[in-house]
């Protein structure tokens, strides 16, 4: 056994930068990461896979060039691969992501908030 | 977009039965379950893929062979795949396991408490 729990909010008071997210766990190729999240991110898709997002504490707002949904804590949604959307936070949202290892939080949009290497917590 | 926000409360409101997983979300080829689970369960492990056990409400034991580790409301496990393992719990705890579609809950252990089909709520 190499494994050891696992405990969120823990985790979460070891960093603060937004939009950040910090590999907290991997369950075969994928990666559970934990991010805190405020303001606008940036429009990106992801080509080869969906995405999900899961709220722990706070509201999130989802938006898609169609439409926008707005996630509590407790709430969860999967972003479909291909489909473009932008994660907004108000106010601080603290959010679980479960996608494949190497996908790249901007996809191939780029810019300042993209993040090149894998940041454990 | 196919997708809608998924709600963990709501989705456990609709079902009460101990020990039976209900697939509220895919991800590729994984899938998010919740479960209600109280007592024990059986000792049982999956040879090909890992399994992630995220505490929602409660707590729970997940014995090992050689160790236990108490998981309380917002922490996690990954169990690697192949380690034997025994869900616990003394009062009805509330979990999200994540892992690849197909995976049998007993592994290769059988008995009463096997679910034969994907059960979504």
């Amino acid at each position: 056994m190499t494994s050891k729990k696992i405990n969120l909010n823990e985790k979460y008071s070891k960093f603060s930068k937004h939009w950040s997210p910090r590999i907290i766990a991997e369950m075969n190729d994928y990666q559970f990461k934990l991010a805190k999240i405020k303001g606008e991110f940036v429009w990106h898709d992801h080509k080869h896979t969906d995405e999900t997002f899961i709220v722990i504490e706070g509201e999130m707002i989802l938006k898609f060039r169609d439409d926008e949904v707005k996630l509590s804590k407790g709430e969860m949604y999967v972003v479909p691969k291909g489909v473009e959307h932008k994660p907004c936070a108000t106010k601080e949202c603290k959010i679980l992501v479960v996608e494949p290892r190497g996908v790249i939080n901007t996809g191939e949009a780029g810019g300042d908030l993209t993040i090149h290497e894998d940041q454990w917590v």
